[in-house]
């Protein structure tokens, strides 16, 4: 296993030679059966399960999370490629749809014979995030679902964790060697440029990406702005409030704040799912215990940049008017900042959303007193799009309207529970509008997400022996087929 | 019924009104159960059916189209209301998917009660086909679609048939009345100003488009510059190749050409699926009965604008040094042009492939010879996405590289049939890479057009009394439902 020497980006001249192979490769890959691939997926993970002793202590000094929370991490990581491969091997995933011909189709004409199934996109360029080292960096969710869904990837590493990147790439490579899949299969980028231009190549054709706001928006632009514009799935910025109704504050006061707390704080708040906000009725008994909570220690954050971004971020706010500090702990220091909650009136909420909803990564988040639970619905109509909404009540609430308004806002809704710590599963959904993503109908968690990476082609009057096996009639790859969905008089 | 006065554009002060009402009806009419919206279809279908012999008139006035190619359009236009209505009951489209907690889950953490469904994506903004005056125009597809998908639908007529459009829109309405609908569920604007406008407004969430590639690049770009960008389904142009293999050719010549007169001059080519290149073996007898055709007759065009674009193209084409014209019909006039047909040889494609591959858009269609059949697979190379892609070959042919090239740059690929007609159906795929679409992902025919008007989202352990009943255990809605998909060991 070498690690790549990381003085230099990589040139235009080795990017292009990658493109070249990722462009090279993408036929035999795609072009190898599902079960195919998902060997070479569990393959992957076995290889990143058994090189966690090394991948783990270099994830621990380059982004300065803990031990146990990358290992966690980790084993994340390789269910999810394990789980791709159960979906490739399941073939569902392809959604097979066959129209046998009909003559007496009410359309007004024949139906011909037509087969529906889904083919790659073409070669991927993953945008690693910083604060998932293994699930949403090298070998993660998106290079997951892009490699399941038959594409060449090309991850552009992210710089917090150069030689982590180096070090998982390394692995993945052995493995695609090993099972003979073609070179450009994979490749790893360095630098902004770099990234740059693979997005902007004619032989790209997706784009993903987990960051901020700004970056995710710079590159999106460049994605639609080609002569031939390619989908980009970015996952940007979300503050993920949180709703106490007045029954679950008088019930719970305990149970919330300290799993508030927790929430906010966990992994230093660098969490795309940390709950930023917190409704609360205002005389509630949750505030007090907040004001008593003791909070985590200081803890350092993934790097510089981070840290600056969250000083100024926390610097808005703090400096907003209406603004007090309601618990924060000592011993901070720039880059390892303690946990900081603030607390301001639902009316200010109402004048200046913009402000006091932004995003602040890392580790604060917002108490929000409300004087009326018929506030919460319009407090709730003030956000723009959010990864998840939470809200906390017992069963007899009121709460369909809020309901109502929280689902056109967000991806995910939650009920009495944290936002962190995403599951993934088949039902999961990680996206929503507008800013949250740049694509709210897709999600980058989950089996679903693998949708993103292709692109339906129907097949008309085709002879058996050139359809691809999923829409054959013989069915050798034994997945789910819907075969003449029935028709009502229409 | 009035007809709406047609002297002026919709004014800003009307957009206003429409966008505000379109935002208001959003929530009751994406409330509806799904039997309910597909009752209001199937009212839709029922009325313009019956206003058939007020509209097809006026359609043939205005669009200069035969009255039995507007019988057959309003009959698969009212056929596709009753479709989506149908899907609608049936709820598949929901893709309802509902995970039991499972403590034992291999992630590493225990997962949760997790449900998923889709929900209307919000107002959309349909800019009407000149081509197809009923199918993609004010009750066309894509309304049918979005309303089917629960959304609001703000419709910008086409400036092609603008009286029709208002009496389209006033049979639409007057059932929506009837049927109890919010008054903003529907809504019309004249006027390429309202159109972007509604397309740049906060309150729309998507926009979706038929037309030329100029036009809808413009809206994209509208759309993706937005500060919240939304999704946008474009279908821009299309060239829908033809490749016709040597045994084909030998063994079919009559057949071939006389079906390909048919199709490219069918509707005066004026179809998003004509064929716009066949490719034949030099020497062939095809050429011979190309040439030798009895053409259709001149036809008169859509409109002036659409009259002067083909001239135009056509123009491009003909002064090319390496283009000649191999059959024309006669009694040409610049409103009323005869079908055309030119001839050039493989080499020259390859070598200029840009202009002799654009869309044409009118009764003109290309011819190439080839010298050899391993020419197809680079000459199929040369393009760029397209709708449809079409192989005359027979049974024994190689064509797998063919195949495999051609599923790569298409929506469709047609075997021995031609690819305009195009039959609304569960696995039809109308779409495909830039240009052919700006959203590859998706289909703008058939039922998965529903799709595009969708949003995913997930209920994390909510209460049964607040999942929507697509997500209850009870089903209220008996629909297809997938519960717990098999874990094999992961």
């Amino acid at each position: 296993m070498t690690v790549t020497d990381l003085t230099t980006t990589t040139s235009a001249g080795e990017c292009e030679r990658l493109l070249v192979a990722a462009h090279d490769a993408a036929n035999a890959w795609g072009s190898k059966r599902p079960a195919e691939r998902a060997r070479v997926l569990d393959g992957i993970a076995n290889a990143i399960d058994e090189a966690a002793g090394k991948l783990l202590p270099l994830a621990e000094e380059e982004t300065n999370l803990s031990r146990g929370r990358l290992s966690s991490e980790l084993q994340r990581t390789t269910f999810q490629l394990r789980l791709f491969g159960q979906q490739l091997r399941d073939g569902a995933y392809l959604r097979a749809i066959i129209d046998l011909p009909d003559p007496q189709w009410p359309m007004g004409a024949p139906r011909p014979d037509l087969r529906r199934t889904h083919v790659p996109i073409g070669p991927v360029v993953v945008f690693a995030a910083s604060n998932f080292p293994f699930a949403f960096s090298v070998a993660g969710g998106d290079t997951a679902s892009a490699l399941a869904a038959g594409n060449p990837v090309l991850v552009k590493a992210h710089s917090g964790h150069p030689r982590l990147s180096a070090m998982t790439a390394d692995v993945v490579t052995s493995v695609l060697e090993a099972a003979g899949a073609p070179e450009g299969v994979f490749g790893l980028l360095y630098g902004v440029e770099a990234g740059r231009t693979a997005l902007a190549d004619p032989r790209i054709k997706a784009g993903s990406f987990t960051g901020s706001i700004p970056g995710g928006r710079a590159l999106m632009d460049i994605a639609v702005s080609r002569p031939d514009p390619i989908p980009f799935y970015g996952e940007l910025g979300s503050n993920n409030p949180v709703f106490v109704t007045e029954q679950a504050a008088h019930q719970r006061p305990t149970e919330i704040a300290e799993g508030f707390v927790n929430s906010f704080s966990l992994g230093a708040g660098q969490f795309c799912t940390k709950p930023g906000t917190l409704f609360v009725p205002a005389g509630s008994d949750i505030v007090p215990r907040l004001e008593a909570a003791v909070l985590p220690a200081a803890a350092k954050l993934l790097n510089g940049r981070i840290a600056g971004g969250y000083q100024a971020s926390l610097g808005e706010l703090t400096s907003h008017p209406h603004v007090e500090v309601l618990a924060q702990g000592t011993e901070s220091s720039p880059d390892a900042p303690s946990p900081t909650l603030l607390k301001t009136q639902a009316r200010h909420l109402l004048e200046d959303p913009r402000v006091l909803e932004s995003e602040c990564f890392g580790p604060a988040a917002l108490v929000i007193e409300y004087d009326d639970e018929s506030q919460l619905v319009p407090l709730a109509t003030t956000f723009e799009g959010q990864l998840t909404a939470t809200i906390y009540a017992g069963d007899t609430c009121d709460v369909n309207n809020l309901v109502q308004v929280l689902r056109e806002k967000a991806g995910r809704l939650l009920w009495n529970q944290w936002p962190t710590g995403v599951s993934v599963t088949y039902a999961q959904q990680h996206g929503g509008p507008y800013p949250a993503t740049t694509s709210p109908g897709s999600t980058s968690v989950g089996t679903a997400a693998i949708e993103r990476f292709l692109r339906p082609v129907a097949f008309q009057g085709f002879p058996r022996h050139l359809l691809p096996e999923e829409l054959q009639d013989a069915n050798p790859l034994g997945i789910p087929q819907t075969v003449n969905q029935p028709t009502q008089s229409a």
